[in-house]
């Protein structure tokens, strides 16, 4: 009887090459079909929801597979504790309808990104946050950050040299608080370009350090050149946090 | 002009073998006297507050040395930073009297203890806090660590095989409380035997899992017997907070 499983999935990223299969450079994806089929006692393929890149974290990636295994799904998440290294998590497991895609019913994903805004560079967040030399307005990168929310054409904040798709995409919400010593950006939209939260983290912390302003940062969006907006923020302060369906 | 410095230093341990030098294998001691050699432009020798062990973390070891380096005092941590891995910060230096010691001089020391309380071991603490099977009660713990506050014979929580030392320490304070997901230790203490605070921990998880009770963790307190008392918890979960002087 095969099944159709939808598990959700936390890791920390900082000692994989990113979610997708690669030769010669070990991913999640990898682990998760090669340990996971122990638990199935079958060879497994995993869809993930999104393919985070190497150093990127994930509190709710989603991946499905299909099983011929007998192991009930409210013993999965236990089984696959002793099978994955401690980096990588299967925090719950839920049977669903066969026609369930973790890539393709997807509605819509949240990123978070986290900005380590101390005055020393906090050793036990290098690998979760991205290091400011100087401290950044989290209210005026909050105030910009809503001028990406809605439906836009993002081709100054998609990869440069990235595959030629459609650039318009829809951001549902965007906000960045504070938080002791971090400030976290949190951006909620139905699909999102490759490296999008990234770029789009790297010209708001310009606004937080008030190299442009928000009117700045608008323009930039409104330009869809990318070559004027800011730099890539490193992978390491972002995490998939919930992919919704 | 030979100055005595006392710098403050932060630290993530989980990929070093403890702080002492040894032969064969990286420590922070190691580390901070090949790297600190290039600011003072000579070779310098580091004394540690304390010898935290391997995967032991720091958020205010303190080391003392001697240099006769030209750098400004107030220019050493932005230094240290150019020549440190990000692992391992210099948070504050200053010129102290010759006979300073960090070690030695020291009049007593915090160190925490984190557990990770969750039902999910959650990946992002798996080398920050020690993850239970089961929630422990953190009010029964904190209770319970009250009974260790004061001066004791503590062989009951003293390293097995270790050297024959005084085993007669004070501890000024001790507290357990919930941060989250987290539960939280700290214990203040004049002094602390080798792996006291993780064999405290272990013991004190055991009431908090309700395995044994307040009253039972104070006779083994009393009894000063190693082999009454519990495990010794992981050393992920420790930090040296700060040393007072």
């Amino acid at each position: 009887m095969e099944r159709t499983l939808k598990l959700t999935v936390a890791y920390d990223g900082t000692e994989f090459h990113g979610f997708q299969r690669q030769a010669n450079a070990l991913t999640i994806q990898q682990v998760l079909e090669e340990r996971l089929a122990k638990i199935f006692g079958h060879p497994v393929k995993v869809a993930g929801a999104g393919r985070t890149d190497a150093g990127v974290h994930a509190y709710g990636q989603v991946v499905s597979l299909r099983t011929t295994g007998s192991i009930p799904t409210d013993r999965i998440a236990l089984a696959a504790r002793s099978v994955l290294p401690d980096a990588i998590v299967v925090t719950a497991a839920e049977e669903v309808d066969a026609a369930f895609h973790a890539r393709f019913s997807a509605k819509s994903k949240i990123y978070y990104y986290r900005l380590d805004t101390g005055p020393v560079p906090d050793p036990f967040l290098r690998n979760y946050a991205w290091h400011l030399a100087d401290e950044p307005d989290a209210a005026a990168m909050h105030a910009a950050a809503q001028r990406a929310v809605g439906e836009h054409d993002f081709s100054a904040f998609r990869a440069a040299g990235g595959a030629p798709v459609n650039p318009v995409r829809t951001i549902l919400a965007a906000s960045c608080r504070r938080d002791g010593p971090l400030a976290e950006f949190s951006f909620w939209g139905t699909g999102f370009l490759y490296h999008m939260v990234r770029n789009l983290v790297g010209t708001l912390v310009d606004v937080g350090l008030g190299r442009i302003n928000e009117e700045d940062f608008a323009a930039i969006l409104a330009s869809r050149d990318r070559n004027k907006a800011g730099i890539t923020a490193p992978p390491q302060g972002l995490y998939l946090k919930q992919v919704l369906y």
